[in-house]
């Protein structure tokens, strides 16, 4: 590891520093003590582990960790292949790429019924919809709560596909693992660790939203709470961080999508329905979204989007939905990469 | 309330809203139906109520409200005066200046007593510190937890100043409840609409930070949470906002703490540790807070700022404590507002 | 038109709003008048011309034009066709899709020659090149200024390729239109008014850069000051605006090519190689780019990408950009689009 | 100087630093060799000269200056006292804090001496007005172009305050120069290296604008431009910066104010107007920007600000720019710092 100490370093913040890389079992050698006896820049040797970055930067007297060498963390690609996720029908990442859909929130039985059937019909092997909503007010509707996991289970079984959907607080995980296939950390909730932590000791896939004021770095953070519990299903999903426009509801960071293919060895999907926030621009940002690498898409659809209780701004049409599986499908095969869909794995009758 | 509805009505997106009118005892005019049968401005007149804009917000037909008329919400100052809220020996608002001062978190019973004697003696009546902290990395001190809120109970008895210590779940909020002055809910727990529910019902008093990602109008909203539980005794913490330069780690919004002075009737502090994320930038962004008509200041405090086990870099020394106690008063002295010390009220042996 | 007034309005500024609908040969009639006799609404009925809507934003009693109705500006599509934009061989909108690629500075004769010809037989049909060049730095490379011109002239007579270069200021224009193809403003000049007219005014086509902190709405009215000219052979250009995070030096605003492609008939290209800033990247960032709908590229690249004088983290070598045009060709042929090389004009001998 | 090389560092990007090293009489040691023979750091010993810095950053092969050493930028206060700039009646920085008042745009000569007479009996010692207004619009007013400056002219013979007015292109400058006691660069203009050097070889003082989307690094560069002339009459602008939020029209970077006071020895003023752009909330503001340290403000006032043609919604009033004064008096006579009014210098009759 290479560390870039601060300018006017104190001897105690100094001594903070090597008693650590003692504690940690690595050699430190001062690179640089031009002009002075402190030293600004420190090279330390020995095995890497995953926390070691962290707990350098934490210290007053780093300025920087310029490279962490062996201290790879969790989330790193280094070599590895690709890690693919399953869930359901579904499958992430090593050239699969899935589609989930649904509506903003599970509202009413018959409808989420309908919904999900056509979803499935067009192509998607998830299903998603929230029975407890992130809301920015308190007078919007906040989901049907445990009632609308149980309309979940019952549509699941009816229809058969697997079910994604969100925790809001560690109160209610278990009720929520018990119906999900997918467990969702919204983006509201990404820099919640107990939640991160207790999603993870579940076992199940994560679905992990980057916050829209989160930068890549702290976006894999979280995602490292969750890979310290030693589960490693997670699924990344950029949906747009928040820009200084109000012509789209957020800014999809394409860039982003690209870096992270790069820097993880997990799956990458987008959200064009959030960073869109229009319905008339989400087959495009989804195309994109795509184009740049991602492994999957997770899209707000509705059958009768005016109907909505919430987000009905962005909900697109099933036949909308339709010609977006054939965007993906047709860019996936430019890659050689493969839409999955239940036919594809002999799931559907 | 004046409604603007989407240029492309459908005609069940205009029922939903006459529906919804009529559910809310309100009486629809349309005002503008030039070229076309359907309305683009709704008039709705009637009884105000506080859910009213976020109802119709949530309607997919609804491109805006333009003036919410009488359906004011329950921040909302309209005309009255400053909500005082007292913790402890602290006042905000009403003319009221206050400090809060502390290590970023609780790690050490002595040095803990150690701090806040000092802190105390330069005038803070409210001491913060972490015992549940939020980090970016699972590698970081993640705080003491219980066992930090016990030596925050046992400091308060001994130093005789309220305590200000954050929660980060539902799950805890009970054990934080029996020890804190005020509860804190963290910038990245803003959004959280559970824990402002649970935090809110305790009935303490809140210090709710504004997430570096929220707009004013977001902020507001996670304060109307509260409010919806019946308690007000809530302190707005504008603690900066995510830019795109890195000298500093926020920007201060000074125009949101001028904008809340006005907007609402809640008293509105500032957190210049967060916002400059530098020691030696503390002292001016706290003046240029208070300047603005902030109702008080929580800043990050160490005996040893080179020791700290999480964010350092930002944590003055008891001395610049000093210079800005002495800059804080003499400001609230030019507008004619009270900076309250432990004398002030007498409480102070 | 529908313009909502202010809420406190002065009698004066009423009356500033109605003498300039007289002015304008608009009739007035308010739509609402509850509780008062000063109205909040105000539908002007009248001929629409290009000006109007500016004209009353700019007034201190209109809070917003709600509605433009016939007050078309001059970059807005209506139900007009694509502008098609030719310059040499390439063409842009219309379904037409044509690469731009260069270095970012004119440097050498030879050198440039060199990747002219690399550039053209990947498939460009324009050559880009700065010879003045707006940089951060007073100690970075400017540019070669007129000599750089001059070899522009060479290169485009010796290879045959088309030449896009900037021009930074009024008093350069005419040097640089007697040379270049398509003029390009660049993002930090988007806003430059004098530079604006005076290119549109020469009749060359014009590559508008958005600025990286500019709306698209600032962006447009920079299309417009040079469609005010009468010279409407505009390219506009994403090239990504500022962001919080710094893994990526812009943030490709993919929403807002989506957006533009529906907003107006003015083709629309976007630069990876700014978005990016890292070489590694423009590949997928490109891809993004075409996917949601743009209409060409304008790429970095270089013969020898480590010796570049400026921007040589974001050059892609030769064998890269032509990874690019396969990636460009495959993505028109998916939406039935046609990309541009000289064999396809049967230019190339 | 300290580098930082990039990882995958090639020969010839090796020798380009190396070589540049040699060129600029810098001796080269490489500090880390570890684990392969090419350096990751290199120090440079030698004299220092201001070009170094940006000329090692701009080659491919450096990944970061981490200490630039003594290579120090003309901007650098290094241990420089404060430059003092004099315009006018007008002194900023060493303890001198001065008022800019005025329209956002000359408009008509007697309606300028009126708001200059009151602006110079309520305290300001420079008045500002643009001749050549910088607007989004082609539709909006452009400002009067020359006669606006003779306008400037009579009004300054005629009231006695010096005058600050913008120069939008290198072909007005020599017009503008011969009124303007103080020539604006604008915000929009920051970035525009010919225009900051040939507004630099005037000589006049220069009042540089920092760009709602630019970077302090940025922003002392533009002044380096300046700087690079020979012209250390500068006065640096902070106006706030575009953020995600439009509750105000920008964010006033109150902690860039205190850190550009610690960097640069030259004076920094704000701009309360554009940063709030609601007339509401400029007092705050601009309190905000003196107990931040700044040594000066610029203000947009107006006699009628209802029937100003351009920004009426932030101009104030004559009364509530005398309440400004009172504010930053009180100010500065906390810190001990002189308000500099024309009484203060004996020049009022």
């Amino acid at each position: 590891m290479l560390l870039l100490l601060q300018k006017e370093l104190s001897e105690r913040q100094l001594s903070a520093v090597l008693d650590l890389a003692s504690e940690l079992g690595l050699q430190s050698t001062a690179l640089d003590e031009v002009g002075c006896s402190v030293p600004r820049l420190l090279r330390l040797a020995g095995p890497g582990a995953p926390e070691q970055r962290s707990r350098f930067e934490d210290l007053a007297g780093v300025a920087k960790v310029l490279d962490a060498g062996e201290a790879r963390e969790r989330h790193e690609r280094a070599s590895r292949e690709d890690r693919v996720v399953e869930a359901a029908a579904a499958r992430f990442g090593g050239g699969h790429v899935s589609l989930i859909a649904g509506p903003c929130a599970v509202e009413d039985g018959d409808r989420l019924v309908e919904i999900a059937r056509a979803a499935r019909d067009q192509g998607a092997t998830l299903l998603r919809g929230g029975a407890f909503k992130p809301r920015t007010s308190p007078y919007s509707f906040q989901g049907l709560g445990r009632p609308g996991l149980d309309l979940l289970a019952r549509v699941k079984a009816e229809v058969g596909l697997g079910v994604v959907t969100e925790v809001l607080e560690t109160r209610e995980i278990d009720h929520v693992a018990e119906v999900a296939d997918v467990i969702q950390i919204g983006a509201r909730s990404m820099a919640s660790s107990p939640l991160l932590i207790e999603a993870g000791r579940t076992g199940k896939p994560i679905l992990l939203k980057r916050g829209f004021g989160a930068t890549v770095r702290e976006f894999l953070m979280a995602a490292e709470f969750i890979l310290s519990t030693g589960n490693d299903r997670i699924i990344l999903c950029e949906r747009g961080v928040r820009g200084f426009d109000t012509i789209t509801r957020n800014l999809l960071d394409v860039g982003a999508v690209a870096h992270l293919k790069q820097a993880t060895h997990l799956p990458v999907i987008v959200d064009p329905s959030h960073a869109a926030g229009r319905s008339d621009l989400v087959r495009q940002v989804a195309r994109a979204g795509i184009a740049a690498g991602a492994d999957g898409l997770i899209v707000e659809v509705h059958s009768h989007p005016e109907e909505a209780h919430s987000d009905g701004a962005q909900a697109i049409s099933i036949s909308e939905l339709g010609r977006i599986v054939q965007d993906t499908q047709a860019l996936a095969d430019l890659d050689g990469r493969t839409f999955v869909q239940q036919e594809t794995l002999g799931l559907r009758a």
